[in-house]
């Protein structure tokens, strides 16, 4: 069964084509630069040897969504005949709020859902209900899902969600921890567990997704407990550019001293922080570690802050497990790629997990498993 | 050898008169609502069965000083007959900024550099430099010592002090972990390497001050290398009113939507949050224990964040100790009259640490050890 994944942002627009139960990928790409006078639109099939980029006028969402099937179906360059080859649609929605504890068949019911909490997330929600909304127009027959990256960490529980402020704030706002990456921290648990040979409702885990976002979350039986983003996925980790953890009293004090406004704070803390503000040099920890054999010493410095929280989380989650940890998991582009990294982490905490607990490295794969939730849905649809 | 201790905040003064070889108390008091029309001071004497509350006029915290002079020196209520038995002075000071690493000998050039750093702690460097200006003309024959809240934390490596934002602002305004309750987490380290009969250089420990306002420290060879306070006491653990971790974009979420201003929303997270804000109860952990007893969930909530935080802090510690920690100390208020805190965090964390972890209740006594500090340093200046 083909499935298409859809992943809408701000101005771009990520589809992949993949056969569910074979666990392939037809073609995927991107539109991007969506809304300005560079978009383009990139392709890729393997089976065809196709990998391009093209400029392509994309003045809005519906239009990308138009791009992509028109691509996929191309005769010369698609790789399906028609839309009706597409049995479901899967879109990767960042948000869920309090609402959605798993992926969920979209209507107009649940369209409002996400709108509702859209405050949340201003610049994911609406992007992924433009692409929703372009894709029910388009492929007008096909059932479509919504997968949130914030369904996974449902369990986590009260006191490990709340924040210490006023009461208040949670009921009128609902500020309090989400967490994120959900889908690839539930991908790579599902996968550890397979790789330790142990039912998934047995592991405790720590899984640690490692890309330009990094986040951190403790797995027990199958089900997060506990992660390192909060209310926005600002918190926790140092990353490419977000700062991560950080005294609340410093949002104030820069805004008192540099005279920021609360959106000029914002974009530093989220822009122009983590690697990139703490060594100068980039956000990409390959750029980090070159500088950093080559003698920079705040390129050092924000590589030993990247590794020493990491290991300060780590530590923390197996308290959280309760001293019970089968596997550390490193995945996405720093963790799946940077043996450095997880080895320091195994070296520097083997002395406190006890000597069973594994480091592993776990490719992530968040469309596949958007693509093998919708098709769930579906099947059970046509029972 | 009589030393006297100073404890200057914004409207109190307080003083705490000590032989130091007998490590006793002769008397002690505050100054309170200094520069209100409610000023007061309370004075105790254990040996003459003193204690006692009076109306007092007290403009200034010159006044102040001269209030606590007057009185240690009555020949009825006081203690001693002349200033000239008392050797010393020892202030407490909250913030030394990254100048001062250790008990400082006062003298117009440290005085310029407790001010220099007073932007870093404007509700508390200038009222313990009142202290200290009352202090040198009132006692001014007699040697003035600065002991540092934030000098036992020093020895915190760089990886560990540093945000993840702009390189730029640390070498600005100073923006960077100091840590605070140094002193009282010296205090227990010492007392805690003589409990466990080994020496202090090669003790690892985690020290947690639970007052009112509460910290947690690792310990390595009696040496500070992680707290969870910050740039400023907001941070880390839940308190009575300030709100500890939080994810920073809460900070400008919270202005945006309430329309607060940096004032404002630094008064909720430092005067309405923490076990207050999230039980609406009250900020002391005997009332919200009492009120949860009594069935209150939002109590229930507000304790169990409470414990839930220190389990993290104790378990990412550990790993910062790399996995060897001679004992877990309980301080302070709570710390020290709340078994069941430590009780359910021992039974929690035994599984994480080894065996070997002792769980302790060690008494603080910060104004004793800044009597000592000033003694040793007075002591110096006669050789």
């Amino acid at each position: 069964m083909l499935i298409l994944v859809a992943n809408c942002g701000s101005s771009s627009a990520k589809y992949e084509l993949l056969n569910v139960e074979k666990e392939t990928v037809l073609a995927r790409g991107v539109v991007e630069r969506i809304g300005t006078n560079l978009s383009s639109i990139k392709h890729e099939v393997k089976s065809k040897d196709i990998f391009w980029k093209r400029k392509m006028n994309c003045p809005d969402h519906h239009r990308a969504i138009e791009l992509i099937r028109d691509i996929i179906t191309d005769p010369e360059e698609g790789v399906i005949a028609s839309v009706s080859e597409v049995m479901g649609v899967g879109h990767r929605v960042v948000h869920g709020g309090e609402k959605f504890h798993e992926s969920t068949l979209l209507d107009e019911e649940v369209i409002k859902g996400i709108a509702a909490v859209s405050d949340l997330a201003p610049l994911h929600n609406p992007p992924a209900l433009e692409g929703i909304k372009g894709c029910m127009n388009i492929f007008d027959k096909v059932p479509q899902v919504a997968v949130f990256d914030t369904a996974f960490h449902h369990s986590i529980p009260e006191y490990a969600y709340f924040y210490g402020i006023p009461y208040d704030f949670y009921t009128r706002y609902g500020i309090r921890k989400y967490g994120f990456h959900g889908t690839s921290h539930r991908y790579v648990s599902m996968k550890a567990a397979e790789i330790l040979n142990k039912p998934l409702s047995s592991v405790n885990l720590i899984t640690a997704h490692l890309g330009n976002g990094c986040s951190i979350c403790a797995v027990q039986g199958g089900k997060s407990i506990e992660t390192s983003m909060g209310f926005t996925p600002l918190d926790g980790l140092l990353m490419g550019t977000r700062c991560g953890e950080m005294d609340p009293a410093v949002v104030t004090f820069l805004m008192q001293h540099e005279d920021m406004s609360v959106d000029e704070v914002n974009a530093i803390m989220n822009k122009r922080s983590g690697l990139l503000g703490v060594s100068g040099v980039s956000n990409d920890m390959r750029d980090i570690m070159k500088a950093m054999y080559e003698g920079n010493v705040q390129a050092k410095l924000a590589y030993d802050m990247f590794i020493y929280r990491l290991k300060k989380y780590v530590g923390s989650y197996a308290a959280v497990l309760g001293g019970h940890v089968d596997a550390v998991v490193f995945t996405a582009g720093i963790g799946e790629n940077v043996p450095d990294i997880k080895d320091q982490v195994e070296r520097d905490l083997k002395p406190l997990l006890n000597g069973g607990t594994k480091f592993l490295m776990i490719h992530t794969n968040e469309e596949l498993l958007i693509a093998q939730d919708t098709y769930k849905i579906i099947s059970a649809l046509n029972k």
